[in-house]
């Protein structure tokens, strides 16, 4: 019998992560496991951890409780009416393992003492394995250029954080660019509102992920694993790290259409979109810092599966009454034989948080499976899942498939 | 240095063969190969024909000239302005190698008339290869029942041709009906309009092209290669063959959208497409007969790719002011985790003849490297061109395309 | 103070009449009034009945309870979560003035009975007007001739009726066409086929309510008040009749849509259209013979108000997973200065019960305030609510509008 | 007989110019007079300018000739092939009357400069009425702050003009704001930022019209006729002005579609709008300073049509490849009855030149009437050509519509 594997989520309250606590719950009740790639015959014969072995904790600045969340969600449309009595039971265990971020007075040691938080986790719930997910908020870029581990050491002790800082802040430019030096000393802060951080709070729960033996895997487009530092330290813990930023919604559909325009020599001349989504997501992206990150990794995908830059804005829209449902219309001016100009254009309107909740399962079950088989450093075979995957060129959809279907069935 | 390749096409007065003539013109005037896949890197070092060493000819009921349908395709937009002064010449040589469809008195001589045409031009022009490509008005379905060749031959001889009959017939129903016997002897037609063909016209082009030891591939979704004595008769000459039914359009985007939503594990409850046409091939299809077989073959993608039938009807409108400009409207209502309902919507603006000719060009030269390489039968690794490809059930393009590329680098 | 009005609804089960009721009552229970017309400013000082002094009642030959309709409608949707509960009281009232269609044995007794019911219902509930309102099931399209009242009293007595038949029958061909003779004497009965009824169910009902003192409005596009005999019915009893064919969705944009088409002088070349519904509507309007009585009066709209026929389908399909829901695309192709051709395509995406039931209300309150004023005959001024307005031409939107304002200001 | 009048274009050489200018020509040729709204039967008997009785004429700073600019907009599409050839004679006669911006030291001078060309323009081609037209390219806002017409004397005199300044500057800021002092003396010249004119040369266009006893009509959203200044130097010249902002694409629906749902009285929660347009327009509006100019004026529909502020980005996208035509996709979200979310999308492909040109034709001829008919000040009853139209709130095309035939017809 399968041992339990414990997954942890970094915003362990939002949207994202409370649909995938709340839908683990329902397929445990019996609702159909739609959206779950992993649950289909492909990958019926590698040893995946089954759906109701996963127990979830994480960590969350806000402290609004999961059942609060959950009826948010019943009556945003996001889950089905009725949802919140079935699963009570099973809500109040997560609540259990959610925690608010510690305090501490220097990076280096937030991120034991979120270490900690983990191990206890892991211990409390005798899991055999132990997968982080990063679900929290996106954060604006950040500039991150230690020369190696020790440098990166040095610097976590000298950054020096307020209280309740690393849950809130939104650093960007953090630590010494490039240059290979620590942090500003005593500035108090390298980002735009002054952060002395050495790392954004995302690379930070990477860290803590490694110390305490746990995959990471990042959901956002947030700094985390981008930082060449932060992978060495998975690398000397031997762990596996993943990412970055889920493909649900435009992104995925671009990267079944823009190989169909190469396949057929079709050459692209611009293309335009127009993102208006709502929800907490929303809300932050509204910030055009936070709304950066999100366009870089969108823009990734396009620019690596024509070959080229293609000219076309991206914009991402804050439109309140949406809720958690996302409009996306794009707009592809082309061209065929003797450069005759043609048009596509798409609208996709779905529900951000119910596409990404069974991707998270999905990340969870093949990332124990990464750790079970020993897998060490980036885990580009995951890239099926991401708009920028991490050590990996491949964007196009059927290819990335194919290649995670390669991976689970190899051994 | 290469040899000469005859490309010979039925309808060869209609849009895509002409845009096809014209435009291999162009691309010697210096026009960039747009569309031509064949053209891409991938397909470099496999010794393909040269577009500038094919010779195009034809047989077509209609007896416009093409230097009108280049005017007309100029005028519709679908060819560049002044395109018809610069390729005068080109026009006229391969107007020289257009042939009204000889008259008969039966179908197994109109055979024999149809291949001696095509023997006459590979002679007349030294080629090497001779691919013939159905590239003629849409036919309705027919049902076509001879347990082998022998049975053919005889019902051949007994059908009577009225004059010029086979050249604008549209038969359904010809040949018994998987009764094994011939067709009703003496009965004057076994069509809706009284067609005492053994075999619709698509059907007689495949066997002339077979007897004048040509390739023979399907552009179109008419009879032509799907009863399975066709097939025996190409494999008998040792001859290959390959189609059905260029997707250009919606099917084309198809055909990367629902292996989306099958990798992705989202439930697909309904698919409805409208699909807005004009043109010469619009007025066809505007006869819900012969739009009959179009559907035909368009509804096999999706059943295949979603793994089963989906509700939703797919609409074939003539409108005649769209001329050459063909626009779809597809709207798939799926559901993702825990049943939420979302929708992704398409808007295809295109011209088919300018998507359609250039992969005519790479049709061409694909098959006359089949030949080449004495390859005998089905031609499935060309699925990526098709509708309904012959003898695959794969439907997903880059997973066809691949597979194309697969072939092609082999040897 | 007010008295009472009363609301006689065909169809009373269904769900336009279904959201009619609720909505009244959570109304009651403070709900903002969107999509109510007759609460905006311009209709304040016109005496008109408050929603809360409506009362309703109705036939229908189903008799699943109002309240499983409800819970069917917040299920879907159309109706917010917990209104079920809320409104109990009110629905229970309501379900006490619901009568299954009375049985007879001729049309002309049905008649009577009907008025019966309607009477008493005016009774009961001390009404001082009563409106009849038709939003049952589409009927076939049917042609009825009588030349005069006379005869078509003659035809009423002479037809007899099945048991239950009225109810359920989907007539069509009613009466002697344009003969001026009654119905087949004996035929016994009106079916679809060989349908021996004088008249068809709506006509029926529209007579009815005429017996009954009522004003009569059709929301269907039945044949209800089309044949001359049934206004002549409506103008002998001295009471005002409307109609038909509410226009909520697609036919609602193109009215505003077409009238900036000819104000601009763009010439319209092609308009097309395909809409795509669930529910009970839509599985009526899945018989080709209902959809036709649709399709007709949605083309009316674009005929009048472009001055001339314009090419273009317009496709009803029925794609049940989308439940009350209704989406409908538009294509539009047209033409500016010197020919140029340009495009404009729209989606919409709406919930047909929640558009049309506001419209009930206010039709129900606008035909009383006629009652009040003595108005007999046409309502031409309430053409703004309809797709195929009843003795009126105007089409555009706001000009319907403002003809509204005007009637309602007027005394 | 009609004696001629005179269109006197600032922005000659652009597109919206030369598509009037050879648009009349074509029509004189024979051409169907397509978006022209004034050639309807209800502009019959008023007495209207023939359009072959317009003689062109205006300011451009560039010196491109027209025959390269109706060769460039053949070539685009805009204009249809061959017509470049059949008006060469129009186009000579129209270049005659193209003047370059005039040279001056003083904004007061340059504009009794550019007066003098008018007046010119006039005499030498014996005109009965001149009306001006600024088709030129999209200014910056600027804010203008003179309290009477003599302290706007007064900058004028003192504010020095760069030599060419006025024609190629993009003057934001001009004047004292608010203040009623004159424009910072000395400063040599308006620019971006520190514009030392008094007006920017869009006001400077009006007034040299006004003193030339010119109509004047701004097509655009710049400055111009916007501060009361520049209102009152025409009411004490005696003339009419018109404006701002021609209704062509997005704005012309949303004022059809927002009255729509004002009608109906269903609430709009969000209007999303994006625009992709080519041309030399598009590139103009890719400087946000511009673009805010366009945006304001776009705004300004929504709001007051819906009754107050929308939530809702409008974005302008310069997307070059789509050279002369636009591409608006509009999401609108608004709910019925109960708060029943729904959503209507709509996409716009319109060739921007073409829909403008027709316009100029009627406003010039509408204009030509004014003078005419003596009228001074502000012409409102031309604000269904507008999407900020002047002395107006009504943005209901339909109502603008109607309140135009009624002031054509009045007399
Ligand atoms: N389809 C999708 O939903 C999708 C796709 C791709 C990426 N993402 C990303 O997933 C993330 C979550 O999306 P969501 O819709 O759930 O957002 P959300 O705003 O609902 O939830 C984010 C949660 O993160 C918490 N948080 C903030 N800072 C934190 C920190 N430093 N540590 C731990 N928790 C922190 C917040 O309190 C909040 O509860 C976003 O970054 C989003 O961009 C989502
Ligand atoms: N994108 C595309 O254009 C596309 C895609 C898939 C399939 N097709 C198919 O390609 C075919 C050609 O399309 P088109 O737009 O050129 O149509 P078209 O109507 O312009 O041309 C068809 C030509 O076939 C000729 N013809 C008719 N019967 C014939 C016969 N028995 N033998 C020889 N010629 C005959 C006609 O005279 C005409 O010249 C159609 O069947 C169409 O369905 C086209
Ligand atoms: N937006 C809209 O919803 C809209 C707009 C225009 C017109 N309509 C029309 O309104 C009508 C009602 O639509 P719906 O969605 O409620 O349909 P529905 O199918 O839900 O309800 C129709 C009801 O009519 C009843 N019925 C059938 N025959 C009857 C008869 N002879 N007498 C009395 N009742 C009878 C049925 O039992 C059913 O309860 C349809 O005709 C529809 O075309 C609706
Ligand atoms: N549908 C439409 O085309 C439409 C609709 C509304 C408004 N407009 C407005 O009409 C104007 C013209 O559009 P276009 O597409 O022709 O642009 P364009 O860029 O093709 O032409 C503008 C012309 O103005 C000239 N110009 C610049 N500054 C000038 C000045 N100070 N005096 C005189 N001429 C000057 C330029 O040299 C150029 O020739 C723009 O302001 C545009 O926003 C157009
Ligand atoms: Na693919
Ligand atoms: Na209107």
């Amino acid at each position: 019998m399968h041992r339990r594997v414990g997954v942890w989520l970094f915003g362990a309250r939002g949207s994202v992560a409370t649909t995938t606590v709340a839908g683990a719950a329902a397929l445990a009740h019996g609702a159909p496991p739609a959206g779950v790639v992993t649950e289909q015959p492909a990958f019926a014969g590698a040893g995946l951890t089954p759906i109701d072995r996963l127990v979830f904790g994480g960590h969350d600045p806000s402290e609004t409780p999961l059942s609060k969340q959950v009826e948010r969600l019943v009556a945003g449309g996001v889950l089905p009416p009725g949802l919140d009595g079935l699963i009570a039971a099973e809500l109040a265990e997560t609540e259990r393992n959610l925690v608010v971020l510690p305090v501490a007075d220097t990076q280096d040691e937030l991120v034991r003492r979120m270490a900690e938080d983990i191990r206890a986790f892991r211990l409390r719930n005798d899991l055999e394995h132990v997968v982080a997910i990063n679900v929290a908020s996106t954060e604006p870029p950040a500039n991150v250029g230690y020369a190696n581990l020790a440098e990166l050491r040095e610097a976590l002790k000298a950054s020096r954080v307020r209280s309740g800082q690393a849950s809130r802040e939104v650093s960007g430019q953090a630590g010494p660019q490039g240059s290979g030096g620590a942090g500003p000393e005593g500035s108090g802060g390298a980002g735009p509102e002054g952060s002395g951080g050495a790392l954004p709070a995302s690379s930070l729960a990477a860290l803590a992920a490694f110390e305490a033996g746990a995959a990471y895997v990042d959901f956002t487009p947030s700094t985390s694993i981008r930082p060449q530092v932060v992978r060495d330290w998975a690398v000397e813990r031997g762990l596996p790290y993943g990412g970055q930023d889920a493909k649900t919604g435009e992104t995925l559909v671009k990267s079944v259409l823009a190989p169909m325009f190469t396949a057929r020599a079709l050459p692209v001349h611009a293309w335009s979109g127009t993102n208006l989504l709502g929800g907490g997501d929303g809300a932050t992206l509204a910030d055009p810092r936070a709304a950066e990150s999100k366009s870089v990794s969108k823009e990734r995908v396009l620019t690596e599966l024509l070959g080229g830059e293609v000219p076309g804005e991206v914009h991402i829209d804050y439109v309140d009454p949406l809720g958690d449902w996302k409009t996306a219309w794009d707009h592809v001016m082309f061209s065929g034989f003797l450069g005759v100009r043609m048009t596509l254009q798409f609208t996709w309107q779905g529900c951000d948080s119910a596409l990404a909740a069974p991707l998270v399962l999905d990340l969870a079950r093949l990332s124990a499976l990464a750790l079970e088989r020993g897998h060490v450093g980036a885990m580009p075979f995951l890239g099926f899942y991401f708009k920028d995957p991490i050590e990996s060129t491949e964007h196009a959809l059927t290819r990335q498939y194919d290649e995670l279907v390669r991976w689970v069935q190899e051994c």
